[in-house]
């Protein structure tokens, strides 16, 4: 596997590998961001036959709607914050939960121009909810707001694709 | 007022002029989005400031998403289909009652490259829903996948600017 972080993996984009091995797995995905603001969307959606493997999710830029639309808790919210791994994991958990999907990505952090919550700007959360269960990974970014999504989403979808090779090994 | 389809309002983008007449008001959006799949909510979370304005929303690809999150009747899905006002309608209504934001904008349609219910391809339906009932324009376009997508989000962030700005006079 090359580096996830630049967007290819073997020379393929990392969303379409996405579609590629949730499709080898029978599988479907849904989303639930932040600070990536429908950008993990419009790229599982630009995958001829996406579909078949992407339901949907949920842009929750306010916190409040990552309360009532995600079921993430508000006391979650009040303690740790929502730039935090508890946030991300709760957030992809509600995804699932909500969407029925197999797995759900999810994205929470600090794009900028200020920081937030006390946390520096580039300071990201990807979650991942499956079946096995739900595990999240802290990422320290940097570049412009642009650039931080567009990593972020890569990072994202990396993580999906390294999980689901793990979980559904390929076949002969 | 300029061609809205064409994505300018007297040289302003149609997204950074929804944001401001949305402020202008103290009001705020929500999208649900089909063919557009994230782009509506990537629009607006791009403009400088826009937590202010746009809460967030739902990418609801899949059918069952639109009804099962939406609260899209599942009658209503059989009998019209996915791609008819009714469901935009009942797009917009479902995500501004989920989401508590005083407008709800949707999208639904055929992005190609197939027909879909028997319409063709660049047939769409954007909806607005606000404090004074729903609404929704039927849409035939031309161009490219992309091409229809960006028409849509353009044209539908311009139903949202016409509607404001008439519920929401200017300030002599």
């Amino acid at each position: 596997m090359g580096d996830p972080g630049r967007g290819y993996i073997s020379g393929v984009q990392v969303h379409e590998e996405a579609h590629r091995v949730l499709e080898a797995a029978g599988a479907t995905v849904a989303t639930a961001e932040s600070l990536t603001g429908g950008q993990l969307a419009v790229l599982l959606t630009t995958v001829p036959g996406s579909s078949s493997t992407y339901v949907g999710g949920a842009v929750t830029y306010s916190t409040e709607l990552k309360i009532t639309l995600l079921g993430v808790r508000r006391e979650l919210v009040e303690s740790v914050g929502v730039v935090s791994a508890e946030c991300a994991e709760a957030m992809a958990t509600g995804a699932r939960r909500m969407s029925g999907a197999t797995y759900a990505l999810s994205t929470t952090g600090v794009a900028g121009p200020d920081s937030q919550e006390g946390k520096p700007v580039g300071t990201v959360y990807v979650g991942l909810a499956g079946p096995t269960g739900v595990i999240s990974r802290e990422l320290s970014l940097d570049g412009s707001r642009g650039e931080l999504q567009a990593e972020t989403c890569r990072r994202a979808l990396a993580l999906l694709v390294d999980v689901l090779r793990r979980e559904v090994p390929p076949v002969g």
